[in-house]
């Protein structure tokens, strides 16, 4: 594919204008601002339009689309126990596909080519990722409150099923991870084997990390630690690890962050609507943390629009610390895309630049929110509605173009999602 | 124009499916669940589309299109007196036209059908206002650290002007407000002066109160009141009045803005983006405050993206004040339709009810991210992406539909507004 005459948004996050980018199989081939003389097959109109990196998403339970709009305005613990248990309870393989479908679907709506994901029915999510063409670092959410034997563990057992036979198929899009839930749903001799199964097997750790003040200080004590502090001393930072939400961190932990080069994935939107607060983002990229940005999931957002969480991810701190200096679009950006490429492993991603994998979206300029053009990138970060994006593509595939997927039946995709949520729904009467 | 098998949003925000609304010239005639015997002109498939209330922006500067972008990241200080105010100084009637032009189309293209708006050159703003077809609460922003008298000072005199020659044209479609623009930009025989001609003429009146801590802070030490009590005190709240921002209240200043039916305009984005901090709604709608929602300017914001907005009023005090029970989706969509109408003295319109104005729009609910509908309305404010409005309607002309303007050549307008900028900055070099 050959996208002509095109706005691009470089990998320093400079835009320029008319140019000509060709993709090659899965590879981006060439940029220039003259036509190439190779054929790279179909080409594409850019006018009025602006070529960048897709988005990563680096915190989602994609299959939790099923429960959008589900439980609001409810206090944490009502909207656990009183919503979201029960209803996952009754969740089965076809729905956590059809969840998960559509959420890919949304996804690719919202210019999102990659996900770092927690859940369960993994083989299902797999199945969903392998099928509609997109990246996924999947993992199965390991959970225990046993002293039992954690290699007899269900998640365990999964999480090694997962491992290996689903670890780097369709050519490499999809990664399996390492999931220790959280320290609060787990025990230390349960986080020690996961993070000796990881290190030994070189797979990338994701848990959640201080997302609730209540989870921080219960955690210190209980151990005489922070979360951060006892995840560390029982090895899950030992090899490459994202830490979603990081809420309520205290000094330390930031260091301990840095040091061990943990992925901080800020989840703005699913932090404010569930009331757990603001992390603190400038303070960890002050201290060079990779920081990325997580929708967490539709029951807790309720959409996966990264557009609209990079504007929530830069303001919410300015706001909070009364500090307009803080967080840059640019920022934004890059947490959003080479940041979360990065978290997930993928170090050929994430950029728009020669011999980094295709994955790109193409965003409309035409609209009247889009002008005039003081900077671009404050522009695509504050002024850019979601849906504007016309076009996501991975691996060099057009995946979703002007509201219609090539890989996805939408239809079928919202009747499945639909049908599943009745059948649950009904069950719970 | 007759909308059929359309979801409607009722007037208490309860969606109903397959349904028809009949509009007669300006008025909503018809909503029943059967096909009306009356010929409605044109009709409107609404299969896969919601159609409800229009949105009432509650402050803006909406010509500061011309702005967005241009001043990011600095300090309140900075941002003022180096960008703003020099860019500002450059304005004519040429491109404050221009930039409200803008500013409409990007309005309309989010759903908003009317602005209470504050700036200068207002005849070139009331020319875009009543050529494009939308409604407006115009008002000249009046500022004075003179002891001149105030007959003769420039914005009273304009104000006057504006009053007496556009005050209800277009079908009432255009009102004109009185602004003071804030307690720190003027004094007490101007805040005096402008409350009596407020109360003779019955216009509404628009000032910013308590934005920033600093100004807050600064009134109390100079007059030993709150903004909120000196304004009182100085008459501003004898008519039907909005106050913008109304961050750094403290516990009296929400009775008397409760006592005196003050409106209360939230801008939740600007108030991050600038760093002035979070208004706290829940308090002022527990006091029974009149609470809308305001965009501010796109050079604080930077759209004029009002389903953005609604997320951000909703989430920002759950995760301020830590209580995900604050803040209802009804709330978020009460505040940008019924009471925004209200605020802006139109008690005909923000109401999808029969004899209502037509100020309508239709959400497109066929996306991905539109399913499943646990509950509509939080699928709206929390799901929706502001350019999934398909059409804006105002007293029943259609003005936008599917990326087309009815009222508006909106290359002309981008082109304008482009124009405009280069000359400003070319001047500013």
């Amino acid at each position: 594919m050959l996208f002509k005459n095109i706005t691009i948004l470089d990998e320093d996050f400079i835009p320029r204008e008319n140019m000509y980018v060709g993709i090659k199989g899965e590879i981006i081939d060439y940029i220039g601002n003259v036509e190439p003389e190779i054929d790279y097959g179909e080409s594409y109109d850019g006018q009025g339009k602006l070529l960048m990196s897709g988005f990563y998403n680096a915190h989602a339970h994609t299959p939790m689309t099923l429960l959008r709009g589900y439980g609001e305005n409810l206090s944490l613990q009502d909207w656990l126990t009183k919503r979201i248990f029960p209803f996952e309870n009754k969740l089965n393989g076809d729905s956590v596909y059809a969840g998960m479908l559509l959420g890919i679907a949304e996804s690719l709506r919202f210019g999102i080519v990659s996900s770092t994901d927690m859940y369960y029915f993994c083989d299902d999510m797999a199945k969903a990722v392998l099928e509609s063409g997109v990246k996924n670092n999947l993992s199965r959410g390991v959970v225990n409150f046993t002293e039992d034997d954690i290699d007899l563990l269900p998640g365990f057992i999964e999480t090694k099923h997962l491992f290996e036979n689903y670890h780097n198929e369709g050519n490499g899009r999809l990664k399996v991870d390492v999931s220790l839930h959280a320290e609060y749903t787990s025990n230390p001799k349960t986080a020690e084997h996961l993070a000796k199964y990881a290190v030994q097997t070189g797979a990338n750790i994701h848990v959640h990390v201080s997302e609730t003040q209540f989870e921080h200080n219960e955690c210190k004590k209980k151990y005489g630690m922070t979360p951060v502090q006892y995840l560390n001393n029982y090895g899950i930072f030992d090899t490459k690890a994202t830490a979603a939400h990081c809420v309520w961190l205290e000094n330390e932990d930031f260091d301990i962050l840095a040091d061990k080069g943990v992925t901080v994935a800020s989840c703005p939107v699913s932090n404010l609507k569930l009331a757990s607060g603001v992390c603190n983002v400038p303070l960890l990229l002050s201290k060079g943390v990779n920081v990325t940005i997580g929708t967490d999931s539709v029951s807790s957002n309720n959409s996966l629009n990264m557009i609209e969480e990079m504007k929530f991810f830069t303001v919410v701190n300015k706001g909070k610390q009364l500090d307009p200096t803080l967080i840059t679009p640019v920022d934004a950006l890059r947490a959003a895309t080479i940041a979360g490429a990065k978290s997930q492993g993928r170090e050929d991603c994430g950029k728009l630049a020669i011999g980094f994998k295709a994955d790109l979206i193409v965003l409309d300029l035409s609209n009247a929110n889009m002008y005039p053009v003081h900077n671009m990138v404050t522009n695509i970060v504050y002024s850019a509605s979601g849906s504007d994006i016309l076009l996501t593509m991975v691996d060099g595939k057009v995946l979703y173009k002007n509201g219609e997927y090539l890989t996805i039946d939408l239809e079928k995709a919202i009747y499945n999602a639909e049908k599943e949520t009745k059948r649950i729904l009904g069950e719970l009467k």
